[in-house]
Parts: C-alpha cells; sequence; structure tokens
C-alpha cells in the first residue's frame, strides 16, 4: 500500500486538527510531521487530549498518526503539507514548502484571489508571493478537477464561499440568472477559530444571532471571483459585472453553515428555466457525478452534513414571485475546510477522490 | 389606583405564561380568570411550578396573579382577555367575549388579515367570525395607535410579521424602495410553540438550522397586507403589486428573531436616498417617538431583546451594490406576542404604552 | 416615595449589568454612578447597546437608571454602593466607600470569610482590610437578617455557596445529618465571568460538561464557615470537624446552577428524621417564611428561576439506601449574585426585602 | 476479505442509525438488512437523508451499507443482528433471531440483568423470555472479553452503566473502597431517545438542568449486579451490601455523558490505597491493555469522546476529606450504545476489537 507522508502546519488550529481526524481513517496519508509555534516540544496528545485514545489504539505499521507525535517549529520533508496558518503567514510556509519539492494544500486565504491587487484591497497588505498565484490552483474540486491533478499548490476555499458557489455554479454557469445575487449565510461558531474574543464568549454568543461583517467579508471577492468565471466558463457572460450582496450571520451552534441564495430567472432567454423541477434537473445533472454533492427535493438541514464532507443542495423556484431561492449546507470545518484540503489532496495525488471522508454525518 | 381585571385564555401555551410574567409587574391589570381545556381545575403552580414563588410574595391587595388561581375551561367575565387559543378556536372564543362586553386582545392569526378569501386561501378554512374583520384593529401601535385607542377588538400581529414590517415601513411608506423585498428570517423554536413534535425535540433541533415553509409562511399575507396598506398610505402605491420573498429558518436557541430584509431602492426618484446616513436619518425620524423601536449604527444582537419588548433595527446600503440592508431583531415571545399583546392593551385602556414592559432585557 | 442614590462599581461585569437590569424596576433605588476603568468615559448605552431602549423609555422623576450615564473611573457619592469588582481589587473600594458612609453591598469574596487566614491560604493574598472583617455582615438573609438590617457593609455569598448552603442548612441546623457532605454542583457559563478565555470559547463550552476546580474551589470554606456556624447556633455541635467534597461542574448554558447534595441522616437521635416527609416537613417549616426559598415535591429545573431571585428546594431521602439527598437550583446571576445583593440592599435600607426582585422567572 | 452480514432491527432509532454510521467504515460487516415497523417501506435515505451522500459514494464491493436499502418490517436472516428495539419487544425479536442461527447484540436492558425476578421488579412485567438469561453474556468488553467471545447472544450494557461501573471497578474489584457509593450522573439528551415529548422539547431543555428518575433509573441494578460480581470475583465480598445511589441529571446538550462517582477509602486494610498517585497506578495497571478506557491526569470533557467509542476516566482523592472520586465520560450513543455493540460485535467474530471505532472524537 502507497504510503504518503504529510505535515500539517500549525495543528493546533480547529483545521488542524480535524485533518488530524480524518487523516486518522485515511488509507495513504500518513502524518508524520505537525508544527504549531505555541505549542512547539508537547506531544499531540497533551495539547489535545482526547487524540491519546490513540497512543493505545495505534498499528503502528498504519497511515493515519501518532498521539505521540511531538509538535515542531518548523515543517520537516514530507510529500504533502497542509498549511493552516492565518493568512500571510500562511504564504510564507507555502513558499518554503514548495521550494523543498512538498506539494501543498493551503487553507488560508492567500492563495485563493488570482489577483494581487485584489487581495491587497480585502486583506490590507501586500500580497507576500505574487508569482505564486499563477501556479496556485482554487481547490474545487466540483469546478477544476482536472487543474488540480496536475497542480503543486491548492488554494483551499474559504467556507462561505464554498457554500454560496456550488449553490449557484449551475444556474451561473448555464447563465439563467440576472446576475443579480443575494447570499444570506448563517455559519456556526467553530468557523471563528480557536482563538477566544468577546464575541464568541460564550454566555454573549447562546441563545443569540447577529449579522456581521456588513461592510463585506473577505469570502465575497472569492465567491465573485469564481461565479464570474464560471459564467465566463459558460459563454454565458453577464452584460454588466455580477452583483452580489453577500451578509454573514453567527449562529449559536458549533459547526454548519448554511446558505440561502436569491437570484431572478432571467426571462429574456428561450432555453430559460422557471419552475422548481427545471432547476432541480439542471443542478441534478450539473452535479451528476459528483460524490459530496447531494441535490435535494427538500430544505436541509446543516446537521445532515456535521461531521461529513458533503454538501446539499436545494434548488427551488418561490411560487408567488418565480424567484429562484438556493439553499445549500456544508460543515464548515470538513467541506468547508479540512474535508475539501483531503479531497483535493487525494486528486493531487491520484488517489480516489472519497478516500478518508466518509459518507455519514453524526446525528443527532 | 385603578385595577382592571384580565383573563388569559389558553394559558398553557408559551404566550400565555409569558403574559402571567409580564403581567405580575403591571400596575393596572390584575390577571382574575385563567382558562385551558387541558389543564382544567389544576392551579397556576401546580402546571407551572416556576409560579410556585408567587405563592409567597404575592402582596394580595395589588396586581399581578395569584399563583393559586384554578385553571378553568371557560372564560369568565372580566374587562379584558387575552385569546392564546390557535386559530379558528380563537375565533369562536373572540365571539362570545366581545359580546359579554370584554375587550379582547388576540393573539392568533384570526383577525389578522382583512379579507376573508385571503384567510381562507392561507388557513384553509372558512373563517370563523368574518363579520369581525372590520371591527378588529391589527395590533401594530407603530401604524394605528389611535384606532387601537378606540378599538374594542385587537389583532396583535405575528412574530415574523412584527419583525419584517418595522424593519421595512419606513422605506415603504416614503416610497423609497423599488417594490421587490426579500426578508430572511431566523427564530429560534419557542416560535414553534408547547407541543412536542419530531422537529422540536432537542436532539434534533440543537446543532441544527435549516429553512422551512418555503411553499408559503402564513404571516407572509400579513406582511404583505400591512406594507401595501402602509405604501398607499403614504401616497406611494406601487406601480406594480409588491413581490415578497420570504423565508424563514430555525435556529438552535430558545427566543428571538432576526429579520435580515434586502431591497433596492429607488433610482427614478429626486427625493431618493442612497446612503446609510440617508436611511437612518428616515428610520430616526419615523421612529422617533417609538417607544419600542430602536434605530441603531450596528447589527443588532437578538439577545439584547432577550425578554424585552424592545425591537432594534440596523438599516444600512450595501456600498457595493447600492442595495438598501435592514436587519431587525425582536424577542418572538414578547414584542412578537406577548409584550406586544400588553403594548395594545395598555393603549386598549388609554394608559401608558410601556406599562409592565420594562426596557431591559436579560443579559448575557 | 423615598429615593435611594446607588452607585455600581464595575458596571461592565455580568453582575454590574444584572443589577442595572433588576434595578431598572426598583421602586426606591435610583442608579446615580456607575464606574468601570476599562470603558470610563462612555455611556451606558454605548457598552450595553441593549441598554439604549431605556433612553426612550425612561420616566426622568422615577428611579431605575439613565442609559446616557457616563461612566466614570472611581464612584462618587451616593447612599449605597454595590461593588462588582474581583477580590482584593473589592477590598480597596470598599474601605473608601465605607469611609465616606456610603452602605456597601460586596459582591467579591473579600468579607465572607470571617478568618483572615482562612482569606490568605484560599486566595494566595494578604487580607486588604482584615479589620472589616468584623464588621461585614455575610449576606445569607434567610440566615442572618437581623444583622444584616444594622449593617453598613454586606458580603454578598457566593453563587455556589447560596445554592449548597441553602440545601443543607436546615438538616445541619437541626442536627440530623452525620457531617459528612458531598455536593455535586452543575453551573452554566455566566458563572465564569464576562472575559474570554479558551474554556469559556463558545466553541469549546458547547457541547460539553466536566468538572473542575478538584483541587478545592473557593466557594468551598464559605459553605464550611456556615453550614458549621449553623450547627453551633443550632446547638448541634459536629463531634469531628465538619467533612465536605464540593465538586462543581460546567455546563453547556448561560444561567443556573444545580446543586446534588448527599448526605447521611443520623440514626442515633431520637429526634431522627428518616422519611422524605421528615424531612420535607423539617424544610417547610425551616422557610416557611421566606419569600425566596422554595421548598417543593419534584426535583427542580434550573429554568425555574431563570432570571429571578428564587431559590427551589427539593429535600427527599433515597428510599434503597436511607441517604438524604437535597437538590436545589437558583440562577447564578441572580439569587446567586445581583438579585440576592439587593435583597440584602433592601434589608439594609429597611425596604421590602422583595422590591425591585419579580417573582417570575424567565420561561420557556 | 471476510465479509459479515448483519442487519439492524429498529434502525430508526439513534442507536440504530449510530450503527450505520459506525458500520460504514467498518471493514467486515456489511449491513444488509433493516427493519423499523414505522418506516417499513421507505428506503434509508429517504428516512434520514444524510444516508443520501451514500448512494453517490458507495462502492457496491464494500461493505457498509447501501442508503437504499428498503426497511422491511421484519428482519432477514444474517450472521449477525443488532436489536435496537425497546425492552420486551427486544427479548421476542431476540428469541427469534436466534433459532435462526443468527447472532445477536442485544442494546435494550432485557439480558442485562440476570435474576429475571429483578428485572421484573424494575421493569414491572414478566421477562419474556428467561431461559436465555443463562445465555446471554453482558457485554463490557472490560469485564467479559472471553464470555463475550464465546456467547450467541449478547446484552450490551446501557449508557449510565458503562460510564459508572468502568468508573469503579478498579476498586471495587480490588477492595479498596467502603461498599457506599454516590454516582452523580450527567447526560446529554439523546440518551432519551427519539420519541419527543415534553422534556425533551428544544425550548424545555434548552437551557435548563434537573435530576431525574430520584426514585431509582433502571441503570442501578445493572451498575449495582455488576459492581457487585466484580467484588466477589475479586475474593472482595462486601461485609455488607453494596449501597449505591444514583442520581442522573439531564444537561443541555445532545450527546455524553459524565459520571462523578464518590466512596470512602477503606482504612482498615494493610494494601490500602490513599493518595491521587496510588489509585492512579491502580487503574492504569487495570486498564493498561485496554483501548478504549483511557486513564487520565485530568478531569475529562465529554467532547472529548464526542462520536467515538472511548472513555476517559480521572480517578483522584480529594485531598480534604480523603475521599475517592472518580470521574468518567463517554459518548452515550457510541461507547454507551452503538459503538460498544460493534466492540462486542467484533468479539464475536473474531474480530480486532477496534474494527469500525476511530480513536478520534468530533472536535469541536
Amino acid at each position: 500500500m502507497m504510503k504518503i507522508s504529510v505535515s500539517i502546519v500549525n495543528v493546533t488550529s480547529y483545521t488542524g486538527i480535524e485533518l488530524l481526524r480524518l487523516l486518522s481513517q485515511h488509507p495513504h496519508f500518513s502524518v508524520e510531521a505537525v508544527t504549531a509555534r505555541s505549542a512547539a516540544g508537547q506531544r499531540l496528545y497533551e495539547v489535545f487530549p482526547q487524540c491519546y485514545a490513540g497512543l493505545k489504539q495505534r498499528d503502528h505499521s498504519s497511515t493515519g498518526f501518532d498521539a505521540a507525535l511531538v509538535i515542531a517549529e518548523e515543517p520537516e520533508q514530507t510529500d504533502l503539507a497542509f498549511v493552516c496558518l492565518p493568512h500571510a503567514a500562511a504564504a510564507t510556509s507555502v513558499v518554503q514548502l514548495l521550494e523543498r519539492g512538498t506539494k501543498v494544500v493551503d487553507l488560508s486565504a492567500d492563495f485563493r484571489l488570482r489577483d494581487a491587487a485584489v487581495y491587497e484591497e480585502w486583506y490590507k497588505h501586500t500580497h507576500p508571493a505574487p508569482a505564486l498565484l499563477e501556479t496556485a490552483v482554487y481547490g474545487l474540486c466540483e469546478r477544476y478537477r482536472e487543474r488540480i491533478e496536475a497542480a503543486t499548490l491548492i488554494a483551499n476555499p474559504g467556507c462561505y464561499a464554498t457554500a454560496a458557489t456550488l449553490a449557484l455554479l449551475p444556474v451561473v454557469a448555464a447563465g439563467m440568472i440576472v446576475p443579480d445575487v443575494i447570499i444570506d449565510a448563517k455559519s456556526g461558531l467553530s468557523g471563528a477559530g480557536r482563538s477566544p474574543t468577546q464575541g464568541t464568549h460564550y454566555a454573549e454568543a447562546n441563545e443569540d444571532v447577529s449579522a456581521y461583517s456588513l461592510s463585506g467579508h473577505r469570502h465575497l471577492p472569492e465567491i465573485s471571483q469564481e461565479l464570474t468565471a464560471a459564467a465566463l466558463a459558460g459563454g454565458n457572460a453577464f452584460s454588466w459585472p455580477l452583483r452580489i450582496t453577500f451578509i454573514p450571520h453567527l449562529i449559536p451552534m458549533t459547526r454548519g453553515i448554511l446558505a440561502t441564495c436569491y437570484a431572478d430567472l432571467r426571462q429574456d432567454d428561450q432555453r430559460h428555466v422557471s419552475t422548481t423541477a427545471d432547476v432541480k434537473a439542471l443542478y441534478e445533472a450539473y452535479y451528476a457525478d459528483e460524490p459530496f454533492v447531494h441535490v435535494i427535493d427538500q430544505p436541509p438541514h446543516t446537521k445532515w452534513s456535521y461531521g461529513s464532507n458533503n454538501c446539499f443542495i436545494h434548488p427551488t423556484v418561490d411560487s408567488r414571485t418565480g424567484r429562484l431561492v438556493v439553499i445549500s449546507c456544508l460543515d464548515n470545518l470538513v467541506k468547508g475546510a479540512a474535508g475539501q484540503a483531503i479531497q483535493n489532496a487525494n486528486r493531487l495525488f491520484g488517489l480516489t477522490e472519497t478516500y478518508g471522508l466518509s459518507p455519514m454525518s453524526l446525528y443527532p
């Protein structure tokens, strides 16, 4: 059995530990190195006592990971690295890893936006490695599967961007909607990361819902880039720039994103779709061969994707207004981060795309 | 001190018990009778042990309520009745109460829709008392304060309808938006009532978000009616019928509604508003004298209205698209039900509108 | 109507804001000054937007508080001060306040333990004002009502200590139990305060239960002191020191403490009680005149005390083992902090003990 | 690769669906048949839309399960059956399955108690199949591994019983404690099953903690039977019957049990242990070879076992009282039900005990 050595850079993030969980079941990837500056020198099970169980259960000939691994400051040489650093720090690490010949799946935002100027507008600093923007492939297998297979650097998509883009790709690619979209997204709190803040303090966030980032969330340019690209690729360039309002909300739960997307269907086109059955057929055809995207007949529940790499999509036409309403959901730490990263890594190494990614969510 | 006798019909509903809580602090309303078919013959504190405390603390000369009150099957004669029955059953009770000369605040949907045909379309049965539709006043003080003062029957608005209507009234009345509105609403689970169901089972609803009633929620015709009426009243009749998409979502929390409303601002009008400052000024002027509606500079949190009768509204213009985004929130059991009912009842009896309604929410 | 001026020292704590909520309904206490070093110079509603509502609703002739109050660094002269500072800082503030003639309810631990040596053992620093230990009265009205009325400085009990002491006082005072007690307590997360930490980060605390402070929680010496004092006062000195194991647990909810207390009933005493009916009669007699302590026939729910000053107690004898099991619950921020502080303050000023403290909890 | 056909009886229970999740990753067990009277005729993914994903991802040569399986009324012939029926109904099904030669893991209580009289006392009906009580083996691998390997019928332990028994086995078997034990257990709401009730209604259970079953929970005789047997087996028969007080509590979370156990250490024994280090050494030795039981140095969090088959145990001696306090935790649906059932089934078929049971929990 082929064994591919893997390192996780900044393993103490939520995406880092989620990668450990998923990779513990992977038939080929073997975690050989982990880093985290703040926890350097400690063993994995000392930082994450839940890993302790792995000490007893690990068959040392197997893949997965060793709970006694010592966390390092800097990554060692491995075949593949998952980079879970914050933006800017990530790019610096990516450059070093690529130079050593390590393939990289970067879970930060650093290589998602193709245009360095857009990056700088949204992230408020100069791009640390603009030369790599050409090399990087946006890691949405549902769009770029072939390019991913040939890549060395994958820019793993943002969680909101994955939910919203998958919800809208089929109609955008087909040119079926007016280029004016509203995305109302609801996310659990793990999306805010592992560092405590006032807003993520339990007593504040529990029994509370609020919108945030009204002046512009950083996943918006990513959504905009990908939907525009899809429209162009489909030969359906919009007659005027795509207009998107994206409002994220924090929901008192740990995991899960639900995106409710609204758009008007074009009336000026002979091919136009206008009923729920029409749009459902369009979505089913578009995602027919996708192992992780599921077009369903009822509004999805985030719980259905809890802990799994699945994305459920329910496209429908509001009978009173004729408006398209598409609801998608996924687990922000799996299909929205670590799971999608593994899906991409499987492709990077020519493996079956579903390896390490169980179809079943945790329910209830 | 004037003492007004009050009965609560179907006190064992969540709105019934919330009325008890709020009325326990009211200076004039005294709960003299409570009904609930399923609990008839029991005392209040036997059904709601949390009321037990009232047994010791009640000063019997005071208003409020007696925790030892025996729950009856049918209402006794009082000056005022709050009807917390489901629709259809409510109308039957309302007819009897009005005949006895009791003023009524009906918390059901039975008298909210002015047109019996619309009621029948949405509630799937003949209206039980169409003759009263003329008499009933829609209990939104922010719109109908004078009519409420002169009324005998108040149709207390739905929780979603209150949140959405208050969010959009100022721009609709001023004719400032294109008549095409999206309301994406998020509600806690107490809005689903007190009867257990699969969907409200803790293990199902916890750590889950989903949309529901995609084919049409019953608060939609209410929102439509009120926004259309406001447009007409403002001399700003829409050139084509108001188009509303309303999608409610269930959120894993007990109380609270957040409504995120989207509309395009009109560009064809010399008076047109186009910046956040403009719309904020418009909203502040509209609600300047409203004790319970608060226009604020930041996205509101449902927690800020937890247990209070306050509605917080944040109107803003999305700088990238020029689209109006208005976010409102309230406690579905207070401003969305029992608190608004008391606000209406205060007006019905010529009392100060804020009596019994503390300005402070429960935080954290 | 008598108006008593009040200041809240460190209003930005959870107990500080809860005092504001409760005092907004108080007929005599008027909040004239608030302090908080970190927020000095801001107005109340700027720090707590939920207070904003008070700006419109306040009748300026009334008591309660003004949401536009500017937060100061240091307290002004008022008749009464509630001190919500952390221990040590609290004592310093208390000394200054008392010197000015202000009566003080101190919500910190600084004056709860009568013996400075015990304080130093548990709080790891020299007591900042040992001379005041004689003066301070432990603010448990159910035990020290008369002393409280004559006091100038009240040491408001800890939240766990209140729940556990009220649960055990009747049997300890009556000398009915073997002096060996286990207190297994469960608390919501607001008890951990308003400063964010890893352990109170939403994604960590949600869907999790754990015990903590196994090596000794600081409320233990307080419980020990009060139960020993009650035994001595009842002429039922224990033949050997009272043995207490107290294990607190964090529960994924915002408010509430439930204390499950275990002890063996003495078999060597002619007066001995041995059945649930016996102990219930004992408890009912003990708390017959207490407005906030309620002896009930079924296991209490923390929700029954949510937002109220009530403590529910269910004493029972385990039929298989003959062991006494007493379950008590309360809201840690009300009867466990701000509500009890107001109860004490009412007594300090000769007012009705229940003023400002509604009998009804927030349900559901 | 050996393929063992499996059926799940009453798959629509929470334990049934959890078995599906875990078995989807099992290398040898293949789910060939599922039953559920209420859902007969439907396909798995119609009842559990989250299974839908399996339709696309299933490699039909593999084990796991087919999401398109039609739910039957009665079980078909398979090598192994997991019975997830309520007690009494379970026994009837078990009899039929055994007669056909199917090995059975029964997740109900029907075969846990060896004495039919004790069963009848607690379950209030005559035992439906007393003849099988001799045959059935209590499915706690940590105690009965050899017997389980030779069995045809496994009585899978109760969730509370597993947590409490594992917490106390080492000291009971070694005769180190006074035979007087208090078990204060805290459980998430999935333990109450999938049928909605008033007590499990979200708005009631959220933000609430309460004790229940004070008059005796049905897992008590199970704990009592197993601890007594362990004492006898260790040659440490108690001089008087084991005295256990067991108080379960409902906690507002979906999954997880934490058991806090209290007992006095014996002082009359030369071998007696008296420090945390002593008891930790005893526990570590006892569980040294157990793949799923982990003795740790800090109080465990239920979250550490979320979704995994691990049980974390923290034994400690309260330094002030010398009392033993042992805290254990597990996921009630995994080690407390479906995971332990698979652990048992692995043994039944001579497979590696950890197959299908990932060491990693879902975090956060």
